[in-house]
């Protein structure tokens, strides 16, 4: 009988174990994607697309096998040869090929050079050709950048003592009302994709005290703008025996610190490729909501239109105004209007037309939303009922706060749009590997 | 102005924190849900349900506050006394109270007693009321092992140099054609909801390697059995620059080690607590689909009856043949015939008839199905074109091969069939948090 004990170990090196000291001068296999091939007549270098970063290979005329002279670009390869120092290659190191096998050759040319430092494609050019464009070193950069940020959320999530749930995407009705919301026939009744995993995770409170979730969201929302997606991933996390509202916040800053500390730490080529810096999250300014539209209105001049919500405008200058004032890349906006909140949202006792709820606004634009939910089974009715809502669909819900809940509250953060702005970019579409919005269903 | 600067200390302690040595004999506070309530008359024992375990508190009348003598069942509180070593209670001590805060009562008494050690009620009654059912300790320690289980799957390909992706869930076509797919409308354009992230995690090995995912997998097979569910938590990684499809089954083995591994480390409580016995992962057997077919038949003299697809009773036969004679819980079975698997495996070059593929039993049920696929444009086509398949939907993926794609193969992992089977459960509902199937949309 064969046997199967454990992975395979089969010779070819990472790129990092290429760079490592004893390495050098030694004969060592590896494998990669042709980048770039540079033909300089007797010598010819080929940049491989390794997992991790970048190598170098130099081929000499005469001294590799004669498969080597068949290479183009994105041909997948196993490559042998000597592994040396060089100043001027990627990482100081440079491989000296004596035998090239090719695993597998292209059929045609790429239509776009994305061994180019910079793709030159529309974004939308880039968004159809995504499977392909993603073998640029920069656009595929932004997709480890944004791994990194899902799991720095799970791992200080876990060492704070959260359960990660699985919660279903097909339910029977959404949990913050109807509009909104993807419809499907499921096996001849009516049922709705999950707007988020809001219901089920305060559900949780009850049985985990602390959860988390990663998974897809679904918005049917009508806006084709720079930041909005139909289809997003949603961090999302509730917990609870909290003081107050600030608990939620005060974790999303642990969050916060041990996200920039682990991307520093393990994320550094990505970080560098792309030119991104770090935010400051030591120290994370929290303003009312309302006082926060009154400092931007005497600040730059400008007439508050709604009262009741932040105008993308507005987030823009709060943005400025905390960045000019305190050199703060976050801001928390609490005290929400409670008539733009959900009903499960807890109205200020102090002024029960806000909410003890908040927003996290990262360099101008909104991330994270969250705040503390109403436990209280007749205080959650008593709203439901002030508001006039239909409970239907609801009775589970509404079961769990029946039969007791601690006080709780949670968050929900959009991966891709944190992403979009640790990285600087104009488009969320840029952070979302596949994207879909109104008009776009492929790839 | 006011800064949030990270996680608050609140002073309350957790379960581990209380166990600790150096607390012996402390005044402490401490928060959780009343599981039980033991009234002796002068004195009153109160298990408390924390997140990581139970609590075992006791309180003498009069000697703590007069909020306490209102605690219920499914009351939440924060919890003031002094810890002391008691032999007879569960961990070796107890909370010796002298004041107690109700944070939240419970409307009405539960439908169910979650206290109890089992509870009396039918799978269907657990499953309506599961918000609640939860909160007994062994229904929900199943689900902190099935974390384990994930956790176990993420970091040990984090790893081996896998990149976590998150792929579309809505799209315009199934990867596997049209069969078993829910439909939804998009804005007005047909859509579906994706049957497995299959053509996107072979795209990404072009990009990344080596690629993992763990998301909801969406089937909309009208199966009403006791290990089918319509939607499931796929577990799927694709690897780029194998050998053969054996790399495929020695990567999974190697997570299956670090599994039990894992589970052993840092989720004893719950397997003790679920009478768990970790299945051996040291050396995993592996036989051809043919062969494993005519074992059993003959082991057990059946019939085969269909001899190009594995019977859930041929599935069971196996598991009950290696466990007799290799004491094996898990079994690759290899090479299951082309007609039975989907067009991109890639078939055997000694005998086409059958796939360079696997299915992964564990305990006698398939937990896993993977493979090598065909990665040459060319070879990919002409199975297209053999089978007579229409490649509409297709263009993205097959452009993917067009431009190169090393050779690669990967697999999924049902997660709740894999807790379901590790659990020893006999039907996979009582491993899905909120389970979708043929009848059950709620909760």
């Amino acid at each position: 009988m064969d046997f199967l004990t454990g992975k395979r170990e089969t010779g070819v090196l990472d790129l990092q174990e290429l760079l490592s000291e004893e390495k050098d001068g030694c004969v060592v296999k590896t494998n990669g994607a042709v980048l770039s091939i540079r033909d300089m007549g007797d010598i010819v270098f080929i940049i491989l697309r390794k997992r991790d970063g970048i190598l170098q290979a130099v081929m000499e005329r005469g001294a590799v096998n004669e498969e080597a002279p068949a290479l183009r670009e994105e041909c997948f390869v196993e490559a042998e040869g000597r592994i040396v120092k060089e100043a001027r290659a990627p990482h100081g190191v440079e491989l000296k090929l004596t035998s090239v096998r090719i695993l597998s050759a292209p059929e045609v040319p790429m239509p776009v050079a994305v061994s180019k430092w910079k793709l030159g494609a529309s974004l939308e050019a880039r968004l159809d050709m995504r499977p392909l464009t993603l073998r640029n070193l920069r656009e595929r950069a932004r997709f480890k950048v944004q791994e990194g940020i899902a799991r720095a959320f799970r791992e200080y999530l876990q060492g704070e003592g959260f359960t990660e749930i699985h919660t279903p995407k097909i339910g029977a009705r959404g949990a913050e009302g109807g509009a909104n919301v993807f419809k499907l026939e499921y096996f001849h009744r009516p049922a709705v994709l999950a707007q988020s995993p809001q219901f089920y995770k305060q559900m949780m409170v009850g049985v985990f005290d602390r959860v988390m979730e990663i998974g897809p969201v679904f918005r049917a929302e009508k806006h084709n703008t720079k930041r909005h997606l139909n289809e997003y991933t949603g961090l999302d996390f509730e917990m609870g025996y909290i003081e107050d509202f600030r608990d939620i916040m005060a974790m999303e800053t642990g969050f916060l610190q041990h996200m920039t500390a682990l991307l520093k730490a393990e994320y550094g080529a990505e970080l560098s490729l792309l030119h991104v810096e770090l935010p400051d999250t030591a120290r994370i300014p929290a303003v009312p909501f309302s006082e926060a539209k009154r400092l931007v209105s005497e600040a730059y001049h400008t007439q508050i239109r709604n009262p009741y919500d932040l105008e993308p405008e507005e987030e823009h200058l709060i943005g400025r105004y905390f960045k000019e004032k305190y050199n703060a890349d976050f801001v928390f906006v609490t005290h929400y209007p409670s008539k733009k909140r959900p009903f499960y949202a807890m109205d200020d006792p102090a002024d029960p037309t806000y909410t003890l709820s908040f927003d996290l606004l990262f360099r101008g634009l909104e991330v994270t939303t969250g705040g503390q939910r109403i436990h209280a089974y007749t205080e959650l009715m008593d709203k439901i009922r002030r508001r006039g809502m239909d409970t239907e669909g609801m009775e589970d819900y509404l079961s769990a706060f029946r039969h007791g809940m601690p006080p709780h509250g949670g968050l929900g953060i959009g991966l891709e749009r944190m992403a979009m702005q640790l990285l600087g970019e104009e488009n969320v579409r840029e952070a979302s590997l596949f994207p879909r919005d109104l008009s776009r269903l492929v790839p």
